[in-house]
């Protein structure tokens, strides 16, 4: 297939030129509609349903559940999204990561309460039902695990998909209640900072919250890409902090209590800290780093031969919008800026795409995010070196993809 | 409940003064956190799996599937997006409307094939794997039957939920390549100015669509909401042309052929076309116009009692973005506007919002949409005046709910 020598971004006049490799064979000019019936247009097909899902040709298409889970506990535990097999923005409900810490609960809507109490001038209760009365809003906005792509900080990289490594993310349309207009109905105390928020699972996950950014961009959801919240990601009720560290989400919401301090729970302390070379662990990294990753192509994907494709991936920042997403084909030595998904939305994922032309040799392609604080993605060796060993928490290092000359895609540090 | 006297929309000061009617219920101010341990974290919970469904208690949230169709093509009919049971913008895909004229084909993906031919320079043909190779686009857009809310054109108001008459729309975030690149690349005649689609169910449905605005907006979907297009929705590909004729984006989508003019397609000629008054029908009213319903509160529903609530519902226009929706409560004579949650994307649904405080006495409930171009929503009155009897495509006429003084709402010809 003809095509300039070197790798690098490709102007649409070129992609009509060359073509893609393999894509838009020609056919006889005396074709005529009669020589494409295809069998479907032979038998009538399947009636309407009250509840659609996927084709079963897309069977393939699953989370990726984790292995070798206690068995005293076999809801503890997490499965990854595929993004692999995925495009745009939104994750469908169904494979929306999950990360649990003693199963999912079955909680009936109708007997759920939400308790506010503690330093408030009145405690409050409220049934579901009467959180559906209040008024709602409604925004797009990843949640990320705090240990997602921790696998990457393992001396020798696993060789496997973008969503096995990077799949604790996932981007939904919320809709639920502003945290703030229940905080204020209960009154808020002078004396209180803090705000602790409580699951009613198995594991009872509790955090500490800062109160006055609680207030400000808390969301009590009740919605979930238009439906009511999955089981998995905290039926009937969670706590969305956009951009704040995934288990932060409290799912299945059943307490926030206002006090002046943080409780030092289990899940801010023993784990979600991150332990420094110097023996002193940081606590409270509460927001998620600037971060992007290439996903086509990525481990698991063959590039066929020399040619055409269109690299692409997703950028997300827990501080705001991403600003730009900058590409490399030859490991760094030079950077392309990539075209931007519109609308770029705060706290959600981004998808970048930018044209390339592989010329069949070894290419080390990577991604770097900015958002809009000036928040750049650092590379492995920047992030590694303030971490302890065996530190994984907000591992938002750049993805180093190597692509062999024979097409084969390998996950390397760099 | 106190509250004020009149009828209108709030502050946010009132909400917090006057409480809703049965919400925030007080709780002691002795109450531990003891007394709160939810039965659900003395259970282990359920683990994680590869692909989730909504909760049992969810299993109401059903779309809406038609009844009576005939027997000998029992894939002949349509089911409607709840849209009284959601929030947000986003459709689930499980609940996106159907709408088949010979019900869903079974397609394999792998055997699947799209041809681009007649007045071109050559015609090509696609696997959807080779379509897969293509640069893809990503955009949020509804999708609108042009019958849709029809049954309001008959003379007695039909007494049902906003799904069962207003839900031939959906809202997702479509993947795919564009149209106007593997146009360019089969080449355009300059004798070309239509292009004829076509899908492979049994219904062989087809659209004729002016080539130069297919070029420009037209969209080969692969993946809606993040996943692979759902059965019901076109899979493996459809034409999606945002904003214009539900029919038109064809799903199953296996030829295009570019033509000198449209080829009256029955899809296209004794449906889908409007008989005015004068006995003349208007054909290719290509565009969605400009419309909205509020959702809540809606036939269905009972406004519990004198006091707050939100009234909020969905805006759209295939002319492009939403720029204003206004409410009434009063039946139109004042008009206040509601807000719009954010960002209001062009041909997509848009959320609106308006906080209103009921005086417990009849009320006439209104929206009404108009779009960045300046279309605005036009009453039933005027729209019946446009078209003969029984006519019922582009129903895009201001939607009146009758709250009664009791509580109940009604569906009501203004």
């Amino acid at each position: 297939m003809a095509g300039k020598k070197n790798s690098g971004p490709l102007h649409r006049r070129h992609i009509l030129r060359a073509g893609l490799a393999g894509a838009g064979a020609a056919v006889s000019s005396g074709v005529v509609a009669a020589d494409f019936v295809p069998a479907a247009t032979q038998t009538p097909g399947k009636p309407m349903s009250t509840y659609g899902v996927p084709s079963p040709h897309e069977a393939n298409v699953q989370r990726i559940v984790g292995a070798a889970y206690p068995v005293a506990s076999p809801g503890t535990g997490s499965s990854r999204t595929p993004l692999h097999l995925l495009d745009g923005t939104i994750t469908p409900a169904g494979l929306h990561f999950e990360r649990h810490h003693n199963g999912i609960p079955d909680i009936d809507a109708s007997t759920h309460r939400l308790l506010i109490h503690g330093l408030v001038t009145r405690a409050l209760e409220f049934t579901v039902d009467e959180l559906l009365r209040y008024p709602r809003t409604s925004r797009i906005a990843f949640i990320e695990c705090a240990g997602n792509s921790g696998v990457n900080g393992a001396p020798q990289p696993p060789q496997t998909t973008a969503g096995a490594i990077h799949g604790l993310l996932s981007c939904s349309e919320w809709t639920g209640v502003k945290l703030g207009l229940l905080l204020d109905e209960a009154g808020i105390d002078s004396r209180a900072a803090w705000m602790i928020a409580e699951g009613s699972d198995a594991a009872s996950l509790s955090r500490s919250i800062p109160l006055a950014q609680a207030r400000e961009v808390g969301i009590l959801a009740l919605f979930q890409n238009g439906e009511r919240l999955r089981p998995e990601q905290g039926y009937p009720l969670r706590l969305l902090m956009p951009g704040w560290e995934g288990n932060l989400n409290i799912k299945w919401l059943h307490r926030i209590k206002l006090t002046d301090g943080p409780v030092h729970a289990r899940d801010e302390t023993s784990k979600y800290s991150q332990l420094q070379p110097n023996g002193i662990a940081r606590q409270f990294d509460l927001i998620m780093g600037a971060k992007s990753v290439i996903i086509r192509p990525s481990v698991g994907m063959t590039v066929p031969a020399a040619g055409f494709y269109e690299i692409s991936g997703l950028a997300w920042s827990g501080h705001g919008r991403i600003a730009k997403v900058e590409v490399t084909m030859n490991g760094g030595q030079t950077w392309k800026e990539a075209e931007l998904t519109g609308p770029v939305l705060p706290q959600a994922t981004c998808r970048f795409r930018l044209p390339w032309e592989w010329d069949g040799k070894a290419a080390l392609l990577q991604s770097r995010a900015t958002d809009e604080k000036g928040n750049t993605q650092p590379t492995r060796a920047a992030l590694m070196a303030q971490r302890a060993p065996g530190q994984i928490y907000h591992y938002n290092a750049i993805q180093s993809w190597q692509v062999m000359s024979d097409g084969a895609v390998r996950n390397v540090h760099v």
